[in-house]
């Protein structure tokens, strides 16, 4: 895995609030290895378009899913893409409606990325994949057939160009509003994960694994 | 509130999965009332940008918040801009893997936004949006003055080109895998607020709100 410090290219380099910007590429990964799904952004007739979608991390590639023939996989003339991942942490509450804000860590990868065709590193990107999104589930489950495999199109996006911003702590109020009578803090925000419920067809007898009841 | 239905354009006609489009309004409003921030794709130079960034609704106005000069309020030439909320609400594990999903609620809203300058409107916008965050916050919080209405950027965007996608349910696996001793089923997501943590600078003897720590 690289230890070379995130890229600092024209997009990359942050355009305002530079002191929430990281260089750790370690600080990458985290972000992007906590995450569940990503916003995918295209380029589709000279307009944004921003699609919700899986993905999983190998090295320093990202793969995401997508089916074949989806809209979503293609990008305009220049083929470039920006994936984002972004967790909130907290609602900033201030003293000030200006000063209210959100906790958070958000990661931007910029790129062309390559339609993956190699079935070997097809397989193991979707590995990634279902694993980010079910840990445990890619060794239990049945493995997609060849069928299976040619209908889920993957590709694949170099960690190369990247940015990460966060933004943790208390709100940072004005000094003259700090005698105000008025609440101010961080409500802290997680993303929780229920009880497994199982499908109704499940056969009798076969619990939820651990991997999915110990979140 | 508009009770129109869902517009239908080429890009809101679902490319795949048709069958989990929505073409009733109150759900786009539900969609986007449920959620804090939402991902905005503007076009820079030919390539896509997307941008977690806070918003609130009025009406079929969605207003997104910006600071004065942030590159990301400026897209393209068109102007178009594409907003996406999205929803985890459960990780679907199947028993095959081709089958692994999640179920979700998306919006997507289409369309060139327009920059707020009223100072009424932008006063109501911001409401919303700091509402969204933080219910509660706007009549509690000291509101924005003059210099500080100048400093925020704030664009209305027309809810009229918008997309829903939702999934929800059990896992869909082949007939011939529910034989398998697979566990198969729902992991239930969802967003979760801890308990307030108080400003470190906080004046003694001011309680958090009940808006707060209710959620």
């Amino acid at each position: 895995m690289s230890t070379v410090p995130l890229s600092s290219t024209e997009r990359t380099r942050l355009g305002r609030s530079r002191e929430r910007g990281r260089t750790d590429r370690a600080e990458l990964y985290r972000v992007l290895d906590d995450g569940r799904i990503c916003h995918l952004g295209v380029v589709v007739g000279g307009a944004p378009r921003v699609i919700p979608t899986g993905y999983g991390r190998i090295g320093d590639t990202l793969y995401l899913h997508g089916s074949t023939g989806a809209r979503s996989l293609m990008s305009g003339p220049s083929g470039e893409v920006c994936v984002t991942v972004t967790h909130l942490d907290g609602i900033v509450v201030a003293r000030s409606a200006f000063h209210h804000s959100v906790n958070y860590r958000s990661a931007m990868v910029f790129g062309v990325p390559r339609p993956v065709t190699d079935p070997g590193e097809k397989l193991a990107a979707l590995e990634a994949i279902t694993e980010r999104l079910a840990p445990g589930s890619w060794s239990r489950a049945r493995l997609p057939n060849r069928k299976e495999l040619a209908a889920t199109a993957v590709l694949a996006l170099s960690l190369e160009e990247a940015s990460v911003k966060v933004r943790q702590g208390p709100p940072v109020d004005d000094e003259e509003d700090h005698a105000l009578d008025v609440w101010a803090g961080v409500v802290p925000v997680r993303t929780a994960f229920g009880a497994p419920v199982p499908d109704p067809l499940l056969r009798p007898g076969i619990p939820a694994p651990a991997s999915l009841t110990s979140w």
